[in-house]
């Protein structure tokens, strides 16, 4: 295995044009973000509180008050801190860059004098430092931090933060590593690896790729440390529980119960799971370590093969917010957590740079367009944390296996990692439409954007356009003025049976490799590659082992998973019957459906009546009489943008 | 509203000759009981600890130790002292009988000086009495209690244990009642209410109706009591928790939200709910209340016409171990708690005594022939706590929906208020046969057996025979000496579809009221009714409303719910399908089965290859293809008696 040589697009180089993605970013940016600003600076009364900021301000000796919210409260204001780096490339914006700055100055005076930074321990348990790796997320804070760090000096150029990120750093590499006064720890959830990786990368400094590959090889090794610290702490425990704590009974959770070497499958927390392997697979490229290669793919193929939504939802139970077990997968339990699809599409990127194949770009698409974009609502003020594939509001309060799912999107939660996620995803989707290497530029969204990247001294421009993913047509158009060499990689979407490709009007036959279809010549200004990507609307069918599958369909147009509502369709969507004959047409959707695309189809409903006063069970017959119900389909993504309601992917089938 | 003139059967005179009932009877007596006492002495080391009988023996002094076991471990003596003494009016036991003598004065030695008895406060924390009725069931165990007294002194005329519940009892009428020096409180758990009812009966003391008619009229009145008392403990609780524990907070829980009068679904907790509506029944009849007997109507309407599985389970979900709301009964996280089931049978035989229907017996005969007959293995060792209608072992264990689940029946639980229980209803299972009134003598059940009950001075004496439940016909045989003029009042169950009845041979055609034909006349020995119940197999349909029943089919025949199970039919049961057109054909058992009768029919598989390599979602067909497979049906009472595996009631119909 050779290190390929892979670069990162400069987000400064690239502009979103795509008129879905594009509306996205600009919400993100100018609704989003100075939402979730007040949300931090608790301006918004409605919200749950969140305190990040005060926190920092009160670590950093500028306010007064005690330290409030969850021990990860910080990571918070970092992730925010993200999104808005990214979108200062896309959107300069001196005053957000000015509340920015301001925000980094009030971190940088928190810091302490050795680099410890967290404003939990620090403010509430200066004692504790280190003492609870297993459940306090020390280091997922700091990792969160060192991203941010990074994305501000990427963004800006200005290097505040990332000093205060590389202290921190080289205070981590003092305290955790293999000599015998050092700890050898790791964090119960992963962050701070994928993040250590990063800062090699940026820093060049090979200090931070050990530590980070220390963090990865240590986890799950015996004796086990989480057993270790918990005896050390005399057992005392940061979630109060009666007992051995479950991150420290339960070491699956955090993915600790076996060296990753070992491990066969996707198991644990979903989050955690796909953070670590991000920074796994970005590690072995990096290291050329095969062993750690064959960890990811045998990982990456246990999840998308035995337990991924549909909908590119990942964590099938909010138990946990874990993995279940192969081939489980309730519709209307799940837990498809959004930070699980965002960390499942840095997962794929990674996993991308490392061997190129199509089948990572199918999944990230997958997840992104589909639970990712789901997750913000169509106001950019309310997310999804648990991302449903069939809701039946009236139960949701009644029955307790449904208490993390909720009808609509929510303002804030108590726990707020998915907002600033969404946030930061939205603004740096840059980095995931394309895959600069050596040998090609690997083509993975038809996201339309323009771009440069750098191909041997040379900037090669492009321009991808199109109206994806509601129309088949995608134009790359080459605006570089200089004549350049190189490949375009065009990835071949799975669920298009027919692509064709022209270059300037003329039909390209070239070899198509691992799903992408590669394209070798000197492109010169003018050149124009046509990709037609037939979106036929899909019926699709469940593996045979997915027992809540059976007899029911789900439709998928392109890329895009469609769904039935209430609003259109009227309750008791379960009566609802789509014949396989059924033949789909498209509509122009209106209203807060515009430039959406929506399916109409000949349905049935067993219709019925008197029901109240029927008794529960009837013999000998079926109760009521199927009629023809004219269906409409709306993308899954836009769901519950209309209020309370039922909603169902998956349909009986007759 | 007239007060019905009901007796209770003396269950001495009613000796069970049921092929099937009787077995389960001597399995009880035999096997469950002897092992029940095993398990409550710890004599088992494979079982879960009790240490029930030895917090007893420490509280009189004859032994030395702490408590253990949960706060109500107390009533599985009682349970199991009860199912004792009805056994001993179906067979004597001297050896068990002595046992139970035995236990008894340890009891009795255990009781202080005031009448209180209850080993968990009197040897963990004396000083806590009666301040956490809300959680605490004190009130609860000293309800079995009296049970137990009431039914050792009906089964062996013996008053020693009376005399203890009665002082008990009497300390009650002190702590508990209206006045201002008195607790105005009532249990979490409802219990005390059904036995101070019985011990009225009983002993005729009026004092005892009106303590039991207190506890109920008081419920959910304001200012709430579980408020109040949580206050006057400063807010400390049983069960650790942060903040308000769920019993206080969720009043629901304990049918605690509202007084019964304006309480207008089935709610909360399905154990505490049967057991306060049985006493709510009984006390409607005795003291003629019409607004208690309102509430009754109501509740059981809205609970039978909504919440109730095709088995007679009830309590839909393990958050609370409760209802959850209308129509929301899923199959494979379904609770359906044993006792809850039991419970039921307790409520439909008090709405039978206060106003006789058929209704009432169909549910005790479905919860009866189904959950209660399930919840016992063909061994007597294992119990089910709960009993679901779906069950996929492999996944139990890796999704936390399913953490109540088991697979197969267990030997104890840490809360093991089922298996004595399960040991009292077969043994009184004589109390729910008959509901013997002044005008009539109503056959509820129709389990073969010979009994004597009293006609104005007279003994009429029945022998009722026949294979019930799998053979149609069923043979009331009069035995009495002296002619009685007598209404025998015969229930005609809602599953069959064209009772046909002869008297001595001849066709009667009596009036038939509320699903009981009545025929009066003056029976003769030698006179013999033939009721002959046809069980065609009968498919079974879900109201339209209920979700998961959805294009679904049941099998039952006669008062049977019958199940597929994987030892039969092969794993993937959500991949058979029953064409709508199948016939039946009925089998006769071998093995485990004998004297059972199975069913089989033509069915359909989908059948699939190397589904291992196959993506998780499939295009535009279904994977696989349907091919026929006979299928076999058990009746669903006797799952998992042969190890793990999959089981479903609830089939794909095509």
């Amino acid at each position: 295995m050779n290190q390929r040589d892979v670069a990162e697009v400069n987000l400064h180089d690239l502009q979103v044009s795509d008129p879905l993605i594009g509306k996205y970013q600009h919400l993100v940016t100018e609704v989003a973000i100075p939402y979730q600003w007040d949300a931090l600076n608790d301006r918004n009364p409605a919200a749950t509180p969140s305190h990040a900021v005060e926190n920092f301000r009160i670590a950093a000796g500028r306010a007064k008050g005690e330290f409030y919210g969850t021990v990860f409260q910080d990571s918070d204001v970092a992730k925010w801190l993200e999104a808005v780096a990214w979108s200062l490339c896309q959107a300069p914006n001196p005053d957000l860059e000015k509340a920015a700055d301001e925000l980094i100055e009030v971190i940088a005076a928190a810091q302490c004098g050795d680099g410890y930074l967290n404003t939990y321990f620090m403010l509430k348990a200066p004692q504790d430092r280190w003492s609870n790796l297993a459940e306090c997320h020390e280091l997922y804070c700091a990792g969160h931090l060192i991203e941010a760090g990074i994305a501000f000096f990427l963004a800006t150029g200005k290097r505040r933060l990332l000093e205060v990120v590389c202290k921190l750093a080289d205070h981590l590499g003092t305290v955790f590593g293999p000599e015998r006064d050092q700890l050898h720890g790791y964090d119960g959830h992963p962050e701070i690896e994928l993040a250590l990786t990063r800062l090699y990368e940026v820093t060049q400094e090979q200090r931070y790729l050990t530590l980070a590959n220390y963090f990865v090889e240590q986890r799950g090794t015996e004796p086990h440390f989480y057993d270790m610290e918990h005896e050390k702490r005399r057992q005392s425990c940061h979630v109060k529980s009666s007992g051995v704590p479950s991150t420290v009974k339960n070491k699956a959770y955090s993915q600790a119960h076996l060296p990753i070497s070992e491990q066969r499958t996707a198991t644990g927390h979903a989050v955690r799971f796909v953070y670590l392997m991000t920074a796994v697979a970005h590690l072995a490229r990096l290291r050329q370590n095969e062993q750690q290669r064959q960890a990811c793919l045998r990982l990456w193929q246990n999840m998308v093969q035995r337990q991924i939504y549909i909908t590119g939802g990942i964590g099938s139970q909010s138990f946990g917010e874990a993995f279940s077990s192969d081939y489980d997968l309730p519709n209307d339990t799940a837990y498809a957590e959004s930070c699980a699809s965002i960390g499942l599409m840095m997962f794929a990127r990674r996993m991308l740079e490392m061997e190129v194949d199509s089948r990572y770009a199918d999944v990230m698409e997958r997840a992104f367009y589909n639970t990712v974009l789901g997750s913000i609502a169509f106001d950019g003020r309310h997310y999804f944390y648990v991302n449903p594939l069939e809701v039946h509001p009236k139960t949701l309060r009644s029955n307790g296996i449904y208490s993390h799912v909720r009808p609509v999107r929510q303002r804030w939660f108590g726990c707020a990692c998915c907002p600033p996620n969404i946030a930061r995803i939205f603004t740096s989707i840059g980095h995931y439409i394309y895959t600069p290497c050596s040998d090609a530029l690997y083509i993975n969204l038809y996201i339309g954007n323009s771009v440069a990247v750098s191909v041997g001294g040379h900037t090669l421009r492009l321009l991808i356009s199109g109206n994806y993913p509601w129309r088949d047509e995608v134009e790359i158009a080459v605006e570089s003025a200089q004549p350049i060499a190189h490949t375009l990689a065009l990835r071949l979407p799975e669920w298009c049976s027919a692509p064709e490709t022209t270059l300037n009007g003329e039909p390209v036959n070239c070899e198509s490799r691992k799903g992408y279809l590669h394209i070798h010549r000197t492109w010169r200004q003018g050149d124009r590659v046509k990709l037609s990507l037939p979106m036929e609307v899909r019926r699709v069918y469940g593996h045979p082992q997915l027992r809540n599958l059976a007899g029911k369909v789900a439709i998928q147009r392109g890329p895009l998973i469609y769904c039935l509502e209430e609003a259109d369709n009227g309750t008791e969507l379960h009566n609802v019957w789509l014949p396989a004959e059924s033949q789909f047409s498209l509509i122009e959707g209106s209203g807060l459906f515009s430039d959406k695309i929506l399916l109409q189809a000949d349905g049935a409903r067993l219709q019925h009546t008197h029901s109240e006063e029927r008794a529960l069970y009837q013999y000998d017959k079926v109760p009521g009489q199927l009629q023809l119900q004219p269906l409409t389909f709306i993308p899954w993504f836009s769901w519950a943008n209309r209020g309370e309601g039922e909603m169902r992917i998956w349909i009986n089938e007759r």
